[in-house]
Order: C-alpha cells, then structure tokens, then sequence
C-alpha cells in the first residue's frame, strides 16, 4: 500500500543523543531538544515535551540506551545495578500510558545479552520499537480505512497522530490514510482541553500534510452529531485492558456515550504496546492526575478567578461496551463480543 | 426567606446613563462602560460586554430608555418613529435569547402611554423589568432549593450567575440559596470553552461570596459523573420553547444526556421572560453561531494552528425528555410530562 503522507516524527536519534520535538512549543515554534543524560528524558517525560503513549514508549527505549551507555562507561561490569534507579525512575514519569513500562520490558530482556558492548544490542533494540510502531500505524491505517464508509465525516478527540506516536499516527493514522483513499471527507477535530492537543498538535499536524480540519470545543461535539454532520469518531488510547475498556485523554469517554446515543461509530485504534493483559479491566488504570494550573492558567496567565480550585484527571475509562472497534496491527478486534483475548502482546 | 449573599450587579442605570460591568474583562479587572446611546447599546450586547439571557433583556429594557430620551429630546411628537430602525437593531444584536425581545415588547408596550414625557413611564418600566428579574431569581432560589436533597454535588455550565441576571442569578441563585440552606456541599463548575464563562464568571461572583469552586475542563464532567461526585447538575436557559425544550450554552445538552446516562439530576433554572411559547420545540430555536477566533485564539493570540477552521455554534437545544426540572418563579416544571403549559409569560 502506498502511504501517500509522510509525517514529522517527534522522536529521533541522532549522533548518539535523543532529539525531541518539544510539543510544549507547537504549532508557534519548532523547537529540538536534545538529550544525552536519562535523568532528562524522565523529566521530559514528565513535561509533556513528548506525550502520546507510544512516543513515551519509543522515548523511554531510547532513555534506556543513554543510561545504559553512560553507565557502561563508568563500569562495563556493574552497568546494569547502575542503571536500576534510573529505569525505575523512567517508568514512574506517566503513570497512565502502559507503552511506557511495555518498552522498558522490551529494553530489559535484551540486558542478559552476552555481549562485548550492550550498547549496540539495546540501540537496535530501541530503533527496532521505533520502527515496528511506525509500520504498525501504516497498518492500522489499512485496517481502519477497510471498515470505515464511503462520504464518511469524522471527529477525533487530542492527538493521537505522528506526533503520539514513532510518526504517521494511530487514530490520525486512519483518518490520513481514509483520507487519501476517498473515503473521508470531511475532519472535524475537539480542541481537547486543558492541553490543546487537538489545536495545537492535530491541526497542526494535518494541516502539514494539507490536509484540511475543523476544530471545535468539547462542548459542541454534542451538536457536531445531534445535527448529524459526523459519521465516526476516532480515537487513540493510553492502556486498553484485557476486557477491551480503553484509556484515553479525558473527554473521550463524553464522546463513547453520546456517540451511541446519536448511532454514530465509535473506533479505538492503538498499538498492542498499549494493550494491558494484566489489568481486566479499566477500573484497575491508574489516572493520571495533572496540576491544576492546566486548567486555571494559559501560557502562565490566570484564566479563572483567582481562588478556585479545580480537578484535572488527565484520561478516562471509556468502557467496552461504547467500543465498535478496536483495531490493532494484529486485527480489529469488537470488544463488546471478545474482550482482547486475540491479541497477543507479551515481551 | 433571608437571601444571605449580596451579589454584584452588572446592569445598573445611574444618573440617566447605562452603566454596564465588562464582562470581557473580568475576573482580572472590574471595569464599568458608561452609555448613553442606544447604538452603543447594542454593539455591547453584541460585544457581549454584557452577556447572559436576563441581563441582555435588561440591558435591551434600559437601551429603550436611552433610545427614547434622545429622540424625544428632538422631536416630542415624533420620537416613537424616530426609534423604531434602533430597536430593530437592538433586537437582532443577539439571536438566540428570546429574553431580550420579551423586555422590547414590554418597553413597547407602554409607548402608548398618554404621557406629557413619556420618558420616566419608560425609565420606570425599565426599573421594573430589573427589580422583577431579582425578585424572580430569589423566588427561583428558594423553589430550586426545595428539589434538593441533602449533602448534594452539583454541577453548573456556563455562568448563569448574578452577572447573566439583574442580580442574584438563575442557576447559580439556586446554588447560592442551597448552599445558604446547607443543602450542597460541593460545587464544581465547568470552566466553558470557549469564552470560560464558567472559570472567568461563576468562579469569580462565587468567591466573591466566599463560596467555593471546583472547575474542571467539559471533558471531564462525565468522569465527575461516573466517579460518582455529583449528584445534581444546575443550569440555566437563553430560550425554553412551548413543549421545554431548553436552548442554553454550548456544552449543556451533552451533560444532559450524560446526566441521564448516569442517574445524575438535571435542573434548569429560567424565569418565564426566557420561555418562549411561540416556538413549539427547540428545532425553530436559531442557534448563534460566533466568530471562530473565539476558539481559535485567546486574548487575540493564536492558540490553535494557522489555517486551521472552526465550528463554534454559541448554543445548543437540551430536548425536554433529557430534563427532570425546569425552574420558573412561577413554579417548578417537569416538561417531561407538561411541556411549559402552565406558564404564562405573555406581555
């Protein structure tokens, strides 16, 4: 198949150092970050200078090949107890996205390789994540353009695009390569608050690709299917459980509900890196709580009446049975019927 | 009943002039804009310098006055010609409020007056419009507060607070006098996008009050709701048609219909100027549609990326069904099983 969009990658690794494309920055500035010591990419992490769970995944392999090389500098011996803290550190950054300890995992049983220098072993290691979740997007882009409709209008909800992602996208992944097969007319885009992922990075994102995108407030999504201008609704997800509940940026679980409400169809796409087998379902995820200031400020200017509180959970649970679809690199899966016992995901 | 809040007042008329708290300001600085002109009049209801259905009726009442004064000031026998273009205009500077054509009609009414100056019959129906609106806010606070259970969460959108009325406010009249009577414990306030009415508006009278606020961004009210913190949501209406269908600010009709989902309470608090019997549902109500740079941009800087579009439809229509009461100072509705029949608003 011939992915007619290239796309910016966020993550790149570069002469031996992390290039990050700050998305703290975007769509005002295009700003590289470049990483040599672990410590900075649990912090950058933790900043959102890379967010989109499997961007974090992707990153945190990469985090471990810093840490691993500067240890390894210090003691080609005792690199491994010398790195230990730091990965647990790396792991703990966002508590929500499972791509993160799933990539760990990944970098951690290249570890007992008896090898000269790990190094190059745990580089490929991290390039080889990289890659397979590009190729997983482009697959997932056929996928989910085979079950969507011709003339169909769909709305996605935060970034879950090149920019979430090694590049391409999951759920923006479908929308470009609907898009270029015909099938997708018409994007309409939640401008996703407090973050503005939907404003800052989809539209953006899209809009390099010229490919053209409405944004709306969360609030009006509602009205976007009451007035049946949208067809579907498209989404990515932070930690799917075995169950098939789907984490997501808060706001996504509004959207499941009014969306069968309205008969509109609700599709999930993600990585099986973002498939949880361990927790059966998603009261078991642990929400991400983000500091107020998300909500009450904006570029560091007050927004609200100075006094108030307020409540920021960063994801929600969007239960099974509001899921149509959820497609995977290894198939598409109906969670309400099967749960996700069809993937298979284990390191 | 002892009303125990004294509430700001953002329409008041002093010394022959109009003087409206700029609503566009707030919280960050209180400033007042005098007028004395009708013309001017209706580009601050545009500007929505004020703003908030009651209030934009009483504003529109006072516009009258102003109209009048001038005129008659040019021709006493010609004055209610002279007029008639400017309260075409001042009728149109809004559409989906049916508020402020109810206090035009009323001011009309008494054009007829046999009166040597006509001018303080109209300053007096004016005034009268305005203490009515209080009043009825009062009243709708003490019935509002009666549906409530003990220990309740609510839930209000949007500001329909003493800065949307002539004092005293609507929806938040309800959460004030509930919260005087000991009845709610906790209020959350979505912070609505685009214009955060909700973090600008309702978080600063409420604190004002000493009352305080929980905001949280649109998208995560239906976790509130499934998290299971709030058991009542309180909103307030820009145009109830005959059969109670309820056109409030974008955003409303999704919490609606999530309240349903949820076993969460929904009460709309109106007086009768906002109901509308002409219309028989919502789908005759016209939805506003504003500039996109309010989703766009925030304090006139680019939020979202360049070239992408917006959709920002300004209100939407909660159907009757998805609402279990409607507050009137003359009465408590479930239009569920009534529609608005028992009203009676006419002029």
């Amino acid at each position: 198949m011939n992915h007619k969009y290239d796309t910016v990658r966020p993550v790149n690794w570069h002469d031996n150092q992390l290039h990050l494309l700050d998305q703290r920055k975007l769509p005002h500035e295009q700003v590289t970050i470049i990483l040599e010591q672990v410590s900075d990419v649990t912090q950058a992490i933790k900043d959102m200078v890379v967010r989109g769970a499997p961007a974090i995944g992707i990153t945190a392999a990469y985090g471990v090949v810093l840490a691993a090389k500067n240890a390894y500098a210090k003691s080609p011996t005792d690199w491994q107890t010398l790195i230990t803290n730091d990965i647990q550190k790396l792991s703990q950054a966002r508590p929500t996205a499972i791509n993160l300890v799933w990539a760990l995992k990944r970098m951690q049983s290249k570890f007992a390789t008896n090898n000269a220098d790990p190094i190059a072993t745990l580089l490929q290691e991290a390039k080889q994540i990289h890659q397979e979740d590009i190729d997983a997007n482009y697959k997932m882009g056929e996928l989910g353009t085979e079950l969507l409709p011709n003339n169909c209008r769909v709305l996605t909800h935060c970034n879950a695009g090149a920019l979430a992602t090694g590049g391409y996208g999951t759920a923006l992944g479908v929308i470009r390569s609907g898009y270029a097969a015909g099938k997708i007319t018409e994007i309409y885009a939640d401008e996703t608050r407090p973050w503005l992922q939907g404003s800052r990075l989809t539209a953006w994102e899209l809009l390099q690709n010229k490919i053209p995108v409405t944004l709306l407030v969360e609030g009006a999504a509602a009205s976007l299917m009451r007035n049946k201008m949208v067809d579907w609704i498209i989404v990515g997800s932070d930690r799917i459980t075995a169950n098939g509940d789907v984490a997501n940026k808060i706001g996504t679980y509004a959207l499941a509900v009014l969306a069968r409400q309205h008969g509109v169809k609700f599709m999930v796409v993600a990585p099986t890196s973002t498939v949880d087998m361990n927790l059966t379902d998603g009261s078991q995820v642990e929400i991400e709580a983000r500091a107020t200031e998300e909500v009450l400020t904006i570029d560091g200017k007050n927004i609200a009446a100075i006094g108030a509180k307020a409540w920021n959970p960063s994801f929600d649970i969007t239960p099974a049975e509001f899921i149509d679809f959820i497609v995977t690199e290894k198939g598409v899966v109906e969670p309400r019927s099967s749960g996700m016992d069809i993937i298979d995901n284990a390191v």
